[in-house]
């Protein structure tokens, strides 16, 4: 596979061949409507529910792809990453389908949860003191020591690529349908969904515009579009949305973004619980907070949808027991 | 389209009929599976999710293909119905489809929310007093008066058949994993989905072993079938598995199940709290308890599904809040 040396050369032709790669190995996950939340909604929502994804979140297509185009020795000598959410999840599951092994670096305060997780998979967990130690110190002594790729979350073309065979489905299943969307509402942290499906997106209908959605008060990313350089948060997130609460937005996906119109959004935390409730009642699906924001935005009227083909991705479906209850038992 | 004279000519041919006049107007509903659930299950555990179908089960795909068989004066005269529950729901939102209206019967203590769902969908609400009046006698004068078409539940072959285009689906998915089922286990109230899901799968896989789960102490079905005629229960069921607590089985359908060696099984309210519950964790989805049987018999290890290929049909997911965070807060 050719390597895309430079930013600007990164377009949906890579994404084409990440889905190739992919095709049969992830879900291909459905294209769900229900009437009555359109009416509700004032829009033809259409939702990719990428929370029936392996791992329960689109994370799971990036590190896939990216372990899957590692050489044979690379992939032997296995793979690095941390993060104790659905990035690391998927790389640990994604690292045993490619048959390989990954190290996952987890902060000893980790719930035990999902240390579990990983370990189920059979991924190696490496922990460490946040209060005396680097994560990235130790990935990289790692990387050295063994030769471990280090898989990152969201600043890769492999990454961005993988993410976005999201996109390639939805313009298939839109296709099936014999709809053109008007808008597409991504959710957004470091950025890697969001480019990889606005590129696809833009080339397959350039008038569609994208909305990217944050958390409100940790808008990363719509900053980093106003400066042109990463932002980062200045300490961490409050919020439910933990999904897309990540400490910075990433340079390459930025780089992507920044060469299409799109529009920042954000959501509450209690308008994503709203969506949560109306997802479940509607749609029968469990949407995590973070993943359920493109929905609160479209629900909560944050742009002007009417009318309109709405696509919004559903991002993730990883929410503990106690939180879903929340959301069911708020009042809609 | 040639008419089932008698059950004994009902076979895959006409399931595959329905499906093909059903491409595209419904929900291909993906076949999910969790690594981690399969190992609490004790084998290859494939999930059905039939809760993500339009109007959240099974119950469209029947609807909407007898509606759709109609001869053209009788779609235009509309259909008639009595249910305050899926079936009902399912009937409403196919005429619209089909570019009819439909009449809905139901009791004047049905839950304000099922009636408004009925009338959401252009239905137009019958109410009766179920102390004073007898619902098949409104269903027939309407029928005599009005021309109106009656659409049964299940005990007829255009539903038989339309609930049976889930399993040409199961058995392409399949084929898409090279997998071959061993077992395969269904939710059964009347029969509809379980025989027109036995014809296909057994004529697709003759050693695949069918189950059909019943609610606890409410096993009509099972009883039919050793009896031979169709067994009415003695009282309304108390149970949470209102999906599959109708009061009778059904001729039909039970012609075909004879035909095959079929086994009951049963499953208690608490067992499929739990399955909800695991289906929630695992897979994402939202069940009700009716649409978890299946899954509960599988993890309850009501047979011996050890280290086999198990196909388990999700029915349904119209579950209210406050069943769902019962499940939820139920130690696992």
């Amino acid at each position: 596979m050719t390597k895309v040396k430079h930013m600007h050369d990164f377009d949906i032709s890579h994404v084409r061949r990440a889905a190739a790669l992919l095709q049969g190995r992830v879900v291909r996950t459905p294209l769900l409507e229900s009437p009555m939340l359109s009416q509700r909604a004032g829009c033809r929502l259409l939702l990719k529910a990428e929370s029936l994804q392996r791992t329960g979140s689109f994370k799971y297509r990036g590190a896939l792809h990216m372990i899957s185009s590692l050489d044979e020795a690379a992939r032997r000598r296995g793979v690095v990453t941390f993060s104790a959410g659905n990035h690391g999840h998927a790389v640990a599951a994604a690292a045993r389908e490619a048959g390989t092994t990954a190290v996952i670096i987890l902060p000893d305060t980790a719930a035990s949860i999902k240390v579990e997780n990983c370990r189920w998979w059979g991924a190696e967990i490496v922990m460490y003191d946040p209060h005396k130690q680097n994560r990235e110190d130790i990935a990289r002594e790692l990387v050295s020591q063994r030769q471990l790729t280090f898989i990152p979350p969201f600043d890769h073309v492999d990454i961005m690529a993988g993410q976005g065979t999201c996109a390639i489905e939805i313009c298939e299943q839109l296709a099936d349908l014999a709809v053109r969307p008007d808008a597409v509402v991504i959710n957004c942290s470091g950025g890697g969904l969001s480019s990889g499906v606005t590129e696809v997106m833009r080339h397959m209908f350039p008038e569609t515009a994208v909305f990217l959605v944050e958390p409100s008060g940790y808008e990363k990313m719509a900053r980093s579009l106003r400066s042109g350089v990463p932002e980062r948060l200045a300490e961490p997130p409050r919020t439910l949305l933990d999904g897309i609460g990540g400490p910075v937005a990433g340079l390459m996906p930025l780089q992507v973004l920044k060469r299409h119109a799109v529009t920042g959004l954000s959501v509450t935390d209690d308008e994503a619980l709203v969506a949560m409730e109306q997802a479940f009642r509607f749609l029968k699906l469990v949407i995590e907070p973070g993943g359920a924001a493109s929905l609160a935005a479209v629900l909560a009227q944050k742009a002007d949808f009417t009318g309109k083909n709405v696509v919004v991705i559903a991002s993730g479906g990883n929410v503990d027991g106690a939180v879903f209850v929340k959301a069911l038992q708020r009042e809609a």
